[in-house]
């Protein structure tokens, strides 16, 4: 491999690294958008919280868990070793991943995907679930269940060697952070007053649709380096072939998500939208580089046709996800999945039904493990803050701190009216 | 050409289209934090469909308007195809434009930029059009208007012929923008109560100066992949000068409008300073390759200089335009379009001569068929909500949803005075 | 230097550039979200100032006196000559950095490094100090005292001769920075009613902490630029090296300060754990390129411990800095510059008191100019607004416009409750 190839590869590695980075912020500011005020301060903590525990667990077991580098246990387990192996010899250079990134890169790029998971749960148990047993699940959420799945795919495991595909994660990230959201919001239940007795729902909007909305761009933005960067290299008709599905499945996304929920709502729903957008990119995401255009706009399009009739389902059968995170990553996870046995260079039964099992196995586990974990903590160190912390809100709470302060007091205000 | 030499020139094209993307919320946040919050949610709104239906329709047929590759009509109107014509054999290859970007990248850059043109409009117009009104008009506009004067330059039509240059769009995406929104702000007429009849003008200030503030910024930093991009290569000498010039001119477009808009008003107005780096950045667009970095100082200092006379000028003949985007992005860009024929490597008579003929060309058009569009609109389903919705505000008028919640309401304030 | 590998490393630079750019909107978020509303204009134009001058200084005279290619009054001092000398012959070319980066690459690179400087000091004299007095000591700080110290070791000086380290800056720009605000804050004096007469301390918090998160993660995104552009080529294994280091340190502030500020106030305290964050950041920086992952997360990690102690020290001894800037920048960077002879691969006693004189020498020169300057500008047209001004706020006294208009004022509300 050439070194101008190898460097030009690499560093397209490090700038989606940076990309898939700034999710965080957009999931942060999504999140943070869409609850109330009085829990805004904790948003911005778990989030904070997250990508640097993420960080600092990945490095410790997580990157060994998840790429072994070899078969264990029968492809269902990668190996316990603590911190980075560097290879010997040429260190981190260019025989590594046949000229197409750096140890290191391969380690900071991984790293950051695996944060972004706990990220999805964070959105769904949001405003009442304890701040401590929030923290605790992501530790063995990013540190232990999230690398098994990944090491199954993308370690080389059993449903790679069974065909199973998924490009970037609709699956092996989005869904697998969705079903631990499901598990979690079972298991916390709804926030206090949202399903009403006579069987109404409260709306309870976002305390701050700017916010919501950055949160969105910067996501789609973060994207680029998400979906792009797992070409795992820098190779051009590649990369530039998934910056235009993904982006197109974007926009399918937002402009199908519109037109149903006008039709549902009668309203112009800006969260809708904003979700369809979402729901475009995780819908893309396992076949982004198998997909035409036309075809990443049917993918992306039913991305955004699920979600309003998810939100409304979810609703329905009182999973109360103040976010949208369950349609988001689990529902359009599922079908993205789903989509590489029906559209594009891979589709066909054969695939589909590897696709079925990769989406049911890694279900199973991510739901399964989750609801152990957040179960234990129930029983243990209990995960739901009482109704007067909740009612309170949760930055007073547990943190003592309010979000904004004096926004309208202006000891002397100029004379408009 | 060089297999790495294509490659690092490729993702030079792509990491500036994720830049061109992050614009968007640069103008989604500029543009909702300079209106009222009553209007917030509708600007979010409207950002959020313009990218999405651009992208979709410079998918469906602008691409092919714009770039026919080849004479067509006489270099004036582009081929009619729809979908993208994935070139034949080495698809997306080495060869599609000299090794300097696939034809997936291509597209996708180019895309960016169409859309771009549609949000520069959704400012002027703010705070009283009709959401499906301008909706239809954005698909007209980024689906058939944007292409034509694009295709009359940089599609290798009359106006390249005639030696014109524009080398990102002071003319072909900000120019075009700012006449399509002064046409439409003709049209709609001025904000209620904005004029009085006593010949007064009531300020209207923007609710939210943080969120304007950060919406500046990135368009700073999308500029760098707006100009830098334009370069179509990631040749080092080219891009890096860009860099500079476009640094320098936002600079001193800052530091000219600071000044200038305090001997004017006396004192220190944020609006103007942030305007200030945008007229800069327009006004370096059309010869950013062009000028040394003393000359971009000056288009963009006189950028900075325009600002404020041309903000006060609107004012005074009742153009009532909510953030400033006809100064911005029609005078600015009009002023940049000229200093090619005046300052940096092309400067002259004829190239003078050159730039007012495609500055007159592409303003009567794109001014002309915006009138038109709008103006059927007007006759048809309606631009302007009424009065009433305007009063209330188009977050509730359109979406039943407001903006911000409770962002001072904390049940249990901490003691602090 | 083959073409294509001076195109990538070039590449780099100029991402890294825009990187380093978006820093400027993270320092102002994250200063305007920890001060009073009422003073958040002012934040933001200052910072949109800064950016500005801060180019146009750079260009005038501070690069040439940073990089004076030579020895110039005994390495003390750089030359003085106005504007950019491009090389001439190839200029821009293949030839001006070993084929790493061009010499406008490197220009605007630096010119973004020098700009932040001054933004640091922004923050700790928030809330009183008078607009032009701090405009004015920008200017002098960026143009004449930051290309000084950091002559001494990047451009050649004495320092560099000497033996000292600074890969990206811990004491360059951040130390710099912070004695900077030291001597400011000292001199201004504190805020109005900050420190009692009874001994008691005065909480004012922060008046919008997801502005205070945004600015922290835009700030951690544009450090892979700042820490990784400093490798100054694009080589895979050196820049994923920093990439790891730099987000393992992060990672490691922010957990260290949650756990030291929760056991210390009890309380989970986000603005602690956001300066963790940049605590780990600062600290990593002056050896990302020397240390082992490992050793990142120690050095990062006593970052973070230094933080709330740092806090709390500088509150004790009444330096009043709003936005924690001394702890981060000054303590920090101290420590960040000490740990190259601690830990990594440069540790050892000779390096760690060639790490001891450069700390002192470059924090003696750059606290005694500042001191002197702020000095004078007291002296002269004074530093400090007028107590009623201060009340008032800094928006309306300087600038006659609010931060937020109407936040909560919706005329007709949906029947939320």
């Amino acid at each position: 491999m050439d070194l101008s190839l190898y460097t030009v590869n690499n560093l397209w590695i490090l700038v989606a690294t940076c990309l898939v980075f700034i999710m965080h912020l957009g999931f942060a500011c999504l999140e943070a958008g869409l609850v109330r005020r009085k829990n805004t301060v904790n948003i911005l903590f778990k989030n904070s919280m997250i990508i640097s525990i993420g960080l600092l667990l990945y490095y410790a077991i997580g990157f060994n868990l998840m790429y072994p580098g070899g078969d264990f246990a029968g492809g269902f387990f990668g190996s316990i070793s603590f911190g980075l192996n560097v290879p010997e010899g040429d260190a981190a250079g260019i025989n590594y991943a046949d000229g197409n990134y750096s140890f290191y890169s391969d380690f900071i790029f991984q790293a950051m995907f695996a944060a972004t998971c706990a990220t999805i749960v964070s959105g769904a148990v949001a405003e009442r679930i304890k701040l401590e047993a929030f923290l605790i699940f992501s530790i063995l959420f990013v540190g232990l269940a999230y690398p098994i799945t990944g090491m199954w795919k993308w370690g080389g495991g059993w449903l790679d060697a069974l065909g199973f595909y998924d490009f970037a994660g609709s699956t092996l990230v989005h869904a697998v952070g969705g079903w631990a959201a499901l598990a979690g919001v079972i298991l916390l239940g709804s926030r206090k007053g949202k399903y009403r007795k006579d069987g109404s729902i409260k709306p309870i909007p976002g305390h701050n649709m700017p916010l919501a909305a950055i949160g969105v761009f910067l996501l789609w933005f973060g994207w680029f380096g998400f979906n792009g960067g797992s070409v795992l290299s820098a190779d051009a008709g590649g990369v530039s072939k998934v910056f235009v599905t993904t982006s197109l499945a974007a926009a399918a996304g937002a402009v199908v998500a519109f037109f149903v929920s006008f039709l549902k709502f009668k309203t112009h729903d800006l969260s809708m939208v904003l979700n369809g957008i979402l729901g475009g990119l995780v819908a893309i995401t396992a076949g982004a580089d198998l997909m035409s255009a036309g075809e990443a706009i049917i993918v992306g399009g039913i991305g955004g046709l699920i979600i309003p009739f998810s939100i409304v389902f979810f609703d329905k059968i009182r999973i109360d996800d103040p976010v949208g995170a369950t349609s988001v990553h689990l529902a359009c996870g599922v079908w993205g999945t789903l989509a590489v046995g029906l559209f594009g260079d891979m589709a066909g039964g054969a695939q589909l039904v590897s696709q079925l099992i990769g989406t049911a196995a890694c279900g199973a586990f991510a739901f399964g493990v989750s609801f152990i974990i957040f179960f234990a903590l129930k029983k243990t160190i209990g995960i739901r803050v009482s109704e007067e912390e909740e009612k309170r809100g949760l930055d007073i709470a547990e943190h003592e701190m309010n979000a904004y302060h004096q926004l309208e007091k202006a000891p002397y205000n100029l004379d408009i009216k």
